[in-house]
């Protein structure tokens, strides 16, 4: 079976000699890390992550390389604990710091998706109940049109077994998720929480938002009974209008989330 | 079929010259103005609006213009941001910066309905779930008398055809919206949100929350079982009763938001 | 029918010559009016009443007279506003400004049930749904054990026909709602809201929140599958344990209320 | 029947001479105190307490005894308002103040449960649903894995009658809700609410908001239809990962209620 052989992959790499350190790509544009301290503090004041929940965006000067905060919340990140890390987790200067379990998320995704910019991984509670129903997260209306169709979940039990921790704690399980995401915007996994990806920092905010968003409002609407969703060419044509139109809600979010400093 | 018909429309339309740039009205009420920055951050604190939604309101000197900001976010418009519009949304003097796709929400609506002088467009949660499903947004309490007996639901695939982006983004689909609206005080567009009318600043933004409210709460009524709602005459004396207690709340959220900031 | 009565009554006293002005029963005890200020912003802090809703106490002075303030927003009560009613609702010295359109609610409560020392009316969001439902709201927990068995509903329609305005505006209509009250502590109105009464400021605003609190939760529960409910016994004991306890959540209320400021 | 010998043995030490007043274990580590003052506060920003509910630690220099503040809302304790008690609920040195009248909660699960050091009492609001319905309390997320399969349900009813005003208000009667606990780390109270215990402060304040968030998903979950729990060992697994991240949220936690002071 798949996660077997996963297992075993595992094992494997637990025996291999410590990789050796990567080299640094060299300082990322600081306008760029000023905008992932922010959107940890914006996801934080949004109520999509807690105390739990991560957000990255890939080196501006080298593709194989992500930056992240050391393992802490989200909301307490400022510039200093923003570190460099290789697609493989393994960070360029850990600073002695613990690093988030569950790193394998971005720098897997990053490897599968050259698209893909930055990658935001939460708990946010609307999503919760759709990752654990065979009911999918449909877009319900025009600001969660990047949703497509509707979005895929990941079973962790596919490739960990029925009695994982139910983490993405190595490459092996950060790959199978990518796998699942696909081409989309979004994968929800059973269980746990959400991934979102997007080609900008405060494009992959303003998705994680609108995702919890759709969740929320497509639970109410299913209890008023049969849900008219978005056709797959309005989820299309409402994404591209969006898309040019996210820095109106980054720049108000930015201000609140400063100004609750 | 219509949507052709407005496609079309919507054609020659862009192959026609640009209009000649419209005359101000003059310089609208100082008070007017400052009651639609108000209005702009009360919606927000309210919830009703977040980083989308926008409220116009008629001008105090010519019917054939309108008063609103240009395109940003509600919780962060000042005095210095709003424009004057002609009723076919374009711009007095856009000073180069970026309008609302969707102004001719409110241009075609002022040319409907004489009776109004205040527009709000908002995605307010509530209401979502009502503008996806055959279940209509009727008033279960006094405070949202102003409901009638229920609220039309426009279809933008009925005009814009089956692939939109679900924006009111031309007058063709602005006038076709002012239709269904009719006589109404709301309109629920599908798999987008709302718009409310009023007679004034405070009156719209009275009826812009409590549509919100009546969403939340008859969605949960719906769920106790069978619902009695307010019969068109008890709406009709409720509405006529609020109209008069609308500068009550007004005088709170005005307070309140500008002590937000 | 009775509501025909009723509006010949009305009719009858819209016909009469204008009550003389009340007598004061002289200053009340500063810390009675300074706890009415304080419930008025704690109510609207705990999401009791927006800008609607009003809290009363009886005199201290005379039982045929009350205290509360003139036709404002809760949040903004200042000592300055509280006036003084007789149990007809004439103000003894109104100031020329405008009263509570519904202040027959407490009048005509403190009239049926001389155990009554305080009244808040309410449009409390939980409530209203229960309000407009045969699903009867029912003590789920201790903390709402003042609830009895369950809560009775006044049907205005009943009193005042099926178009009037909803609103308790006349003293016939206020004593109906007091019969309908009995010797309750809660009574719902339908499509309206509710009302709570008390033998004291600290009460009668803990039972408005946990009446409201009980029906959010019992909804949910409701949700889940059948419900056990608190036994008549259940309630009494556990109300009289509670009612010794209402200085605790006063103390906390009346603190963040005041910091609110 | 039990109850009526629980109601004897009430009776019996009600007729008994008071208790010696029990002897200091003296001073308690100074970063205990302050960590239980922070749980208060953390607890009640958090939505978990309210005016009511409470926190206790075991006593780090003697295992028979245990800290937690007099009878009050934690949102207000301070250092000076933490007492010792004896398992039995007696306080060393109760400086004339009112006790909590659940105390019996704590010590008798101190008694019972060597390996707890920790307990929060609550009427955290998603949880009061699942305490009133046949519907187990069930972990959907790795963040709620503590709560194992399921969690169990005390019915006072069971050892008190059916007239109790359902507190835990004496020593028989907090054994049996131990008894119930048995080896778990929640159980819920029947139309009253739950107790948490944790082997640490951030631990239980970590284990009681996580289970009211699970409490609410999971009522939403049911609503979209069969919902897909952890199983056994997944919970387990993911319960031993998350026993060491507690610190995170706990450092959040702290800087949020220190800061809303």
């Amino acid at each position: 079976m798949r996660f077997v052989a996963l297992l075993l992959a595992g094992l494997v790499m637990a025996g291999t000699p410590v990789q050796a350190q990567p080299k640094s790509a060299g300082a990322p544009d600081p306008k760029l890390v000023e905008d992932l301290v922010v959107a940890n503090h914006v996801l934080a004041e949004l109520g999509v992550v807690d105390g739990f929940g991560h957000v990255s965006v890939r080196h501006d000067k080298d593709p194989n390389r992500y930056l992240m905060s050391r393992s802490m919340a989200p909301a307490l990140v400022k510039t200093d604990d923003v570190l460099e890390y290789d697609l493989d987790g393994v960070a360029v200067d850990a600073k002695g710091q613990a690093l988030f379990l569950e790193r394998f998320i971005h720098g897997e995704i990053y490897k599968a998706r050259p698209d893909v910019k930055a990658v935001v991984h939460s708990h946010s509670p609307g999503i919760i109940p759709f990752s654990v129903s065979k009911t999918r997260l449909q877009p319900i209306y025009h600001m969660s049109s990047f949703l497509g169709l509707d979005v895929p979940v990941f079973e962790i039990r596919d490739v960990a077994g029925p009695g994982s921790n139910l983490l993405v704690s190595s490459a092996p399980i950060g790959a199978a998720l990518a796998k699942v995401l696909a081409g989309n915007t979004v994968v929800l996994m059973r269980g746990h929480g959400s991934v979102t990806v997007g080609t900008s920092i405060p494009q992959v905010v303003f998705r994680a938002y609108y995702a919890e968003m759709n969740a929320r409002l497509q639970a109410e609407a299913i209890k008023l009974g049969t849900v008219t969703y978005l056709t797959k060419e309005e989820a299309a044509a409402a994404a591209k209008t969006n898309d040019a139109l996210v820095a109106r809600p980054w720049e108000l979010w930015k201000r609140k989330a400063m100004k609750a400093e």
